[in-house]
């Protein structure tokens, strides 16, 4: 399925910038970065809970905002994007 | 249905904050702004076709990243949320 994560943090401190770079990382494992704050990542309900559990740990809990936004296999059609930087299907075939 | 949209854009020029706020504004008339830069509206598909014009005419397309994700009428238990500012349940009663 796919899972969005969207990810709310000051960036003007040094140490969120930090955990910005660390949280996508993590996200970047399990898909991709499609806008500076925001993943896409393809994982079953077990890399789920454990992707969960891992942002978790890296969050400023009192200060940041963590979303995850469930959107189930069938989500190719749910998903339009205008403007820069159009990302690649995951899953589909490379072309070169 | 559940819209959300997430927008990337650098605010570190005025005229790019200038564009977040617009875009803000916009979308806080059909819902709420959960992020700084993410945004839930509740709309039809009539409203949702009107508002992706509307934006497209505010964003800088060749710098600036929108993002459309269709989570449908029955999104309350695909979104989960870690961490500060946790938002109203839009539909839900008001209690005070």
């Amino acid at each position: 399925m796919l899972v969005l994560i969207t990810y709310d943090v000051s960036t003007v401190t040094s140490a969120g910038q930090k955990r910005l770079r660390k949280v996508a990382k993590i996200c970047q494992r399990y898909g991709q970065r499609v806008q500076n704050s925001v993943f896409e990542c393809i994982i079953d309900s077990t890399q789920f809970v454990s992707l969960k559990g891992k942002l978790t740990e890296i969050i400023n809990e009192s200060t940041d905002s963590l979303r995850f936004y469930q959107l189930g296999k069938n989500y190719k059609n749910k998903i339009e994007h205008i403007g820069s930087k159009e990302t690649v299907d995951l899953e589909g075939p490379l072309l070169f």
